[in-house]
């Protein structure tokens, strides 16, 4: 077994803390990475809390991280020991069912392992995510990252960049389209560069006013403060495609009346209460659609993290140390982060 | 002017009763139509009793209209006088808006003209629907009908029959295809016939387990009692395509769950109140879709004629006198009718 030293909730209350544990050696196709450096997603903070009832204790979060190939299996092949790479919210699936056969893992039938908080089929137990300093993940779920970028800031494409990446190109999304993206958050933020980078006219949706900047430096055409009815109002029936980030609960309405006939709006944030009841009518009456959409499958996430180094696209980040790690939580809260925090892994050994 | 007689609401309290009023001249381009059938749809009570609160009073309902041409005029190039024709929602529409040049008139940017109770663009005031003895219509929204097909059995297909066809025909149902009828209504009987000549695997949703013979006479492969939680659960993740004709609030989520990964559930019926909030989960872990789809455009009416008059498709009726439209109302928000009402405009002059 290989011993790990990472940052662990034990319960639902209590910050998190140093934790040493084990996970497998690798085997004949596992790839064991030395993590350098782990994105922070709320997902890890509802996990942490137990937010989604379903939290296994002591939970090592994390699902955006880059590092470095300590160790490979003896099958493994398409990689090798020192090179930079990254994992993401999934280190296994049931590669048989129909899903996982057309290389979309994240709706595989029989249910994906997490990166953390997951089965661990191989030893047993739960799995343990990226606030550590190694993991171990089989080559099929390890990612090829390009070195023109900054590792540390391309941690976030592993989930931030997927989860928009993916429905982007699913309803593709491309040049003379409308697109809106709803929040500038660390989802939104990466939404909008990708958004961008495929040639589509952005509209970013936000209700702070103080977002404005900083939006149309990232790539938006267009910002659009949602709640000011009048600027709203001037873009009924123009939107190809809109995909709403925030998972706090809100009235889909307001953007749904946004989309075109046929059009649109994919929602990525799984809110903790319902959002209210949208609009039949809004549907009916120009056909559209309200959809979701998860994470993206292995195939798709290493062709946008190329995506991502042929367009210079990494995630604005700001680097935190581990001991800093439940602060972040606390400022994430307040969405006082621009627009992802990322771990620097070696102030583990600090 | 033309003077009609008819039958209309004069308030939202009131029963229809006869009346005296006056349509248009035919013009250049209009068709004048003796009717001789009309269907009863659920929109005629919500307008007849305002509860969409636009009704202008008097309103004359009825848009499943079959009759004879009587005259036509100068410039009316498709129809001749004696040829049985049909007429459907919309009696007109801007005819330049991009919705229309695809021949989508039902999603027209500038709003299409209803049958009944919408602004009269030629005279002023209201169109008055079909339940009278004649119409005026500009050819552009005049349908062939087919010799072959027994015309009262027809006049449901103008709005039941295109309101289940253009869906299943804008989803691209066919061969190979695991579909859901929700409901067993007038839509719903239409929507198991078309989807089942469309070669589709077809499930019909009911409360009513009285309801399953019929459903399985009119081309339904199964029925599931959609009340029966085991029976649900066996078609967990296995629909392609969902129409759901339920207007009044349901749980939708009972039906997205057995819909496939990107599957999608389309709403054909506006409910009064609104259906209990979609599970935003249901959406994403699937990527499934939840749409709307209003009536179809002309040429899609006509496809769907043709193609309803080439499998021998009907509408199940039940034939009435004009003078037991009241009645019929009644029993209509009883459910009890099976499946459409269709008005003998013969009555009109007994």
């Amino acid at each position: 077994m290989l011993t790990s030293l990472g940052y662990a909730a034990k319960t639902a209350e209590s910050a998190l803390a140093p934790y040493t544990f084990e996970r497998r050696d690798p085997g004949a196709h596992d790839v064991q990475i030395e993590i350098m450096y782990c994105g922070v997603c709320h997902s890890d903070l509802h996990t942490a809390r137990n937010e989604w009832h379903s939290t296994v204790y002591p939970v090592v979060p994390g699902h955006e991280i880059i590092g470095r190939v300590t160790r490979i299996g003896s099958h493994v092949k398409q990689f090798k020991e020192g090179q930079v790479v990254g994992v993401g919210c999934m280190v296994d699936s049931c590669q048989s069912c129909a899903s996982c056969a057309e290389g979309l893992e994240q709706y595989c039938e029989n249910g994906f392992t997490g990166t953390y908080n997951a089965e661990e089929k191989h030893i047993g137990g739960v799995t343990y995510g990226g606030y550590a300093n190694n993991i171990v993940v089989s080559e099929k779920f390890v990612l090829h990252v390009s070195g023109k970028l900054d590792p540390a800031a391309v941690a976030p494409l592993l989930c931030a960049g997927i989860t928009t990446y993916s429905p982007l190109r699913h309803w593709k999304v491309g040049k003379g389209h409308k697109v809106g993206i709803v929040g500038l958050g660390g989802l939104g933020h990466m939404g909008v560069k990708i958004a961008h980078a495929m040639g589509a006219h952005v509209v970013l949706f936000t209700t702070s006013p103080g977002k404005a900047a900083d939006a149309l430096k990232l790539g938006a055409d267009e910002v659009v403060i949602s709640k000011d009815a009048e600027q709203m109002a001037q873009h009924l029936n123009s939107f190809d495609f809109i995909l709403n980030t925030v998972a706090a609960p809100h009235d889909l309405d307001a953007f749904m009346v946004l989309l075109k006939r046929d059009g649109t709006m994919t929602l990525v944030g799984v809110p903790e209460l319902p959002h209210p009841s949208p609009s039949v009518g809004n549907l009916i009456f120009k056909r559209r659609h309200l959809a979701g959409s998860l994470i993206g499958g292995i195939k798709e996430t290493q062709e946008m993290l190329d995506f991502c180094a042929e367009h210079d696209i990494t995630s604005e980040i700001e680097m935190i140390k581990i001991q800093d790690i439940n602060i972040a939580y606390e400022r994430m809260l307040k969405s006082d982060v621009k627009y992802r925090f990322v771990i620097d892994m070696a102030s583990l050994a600090a």
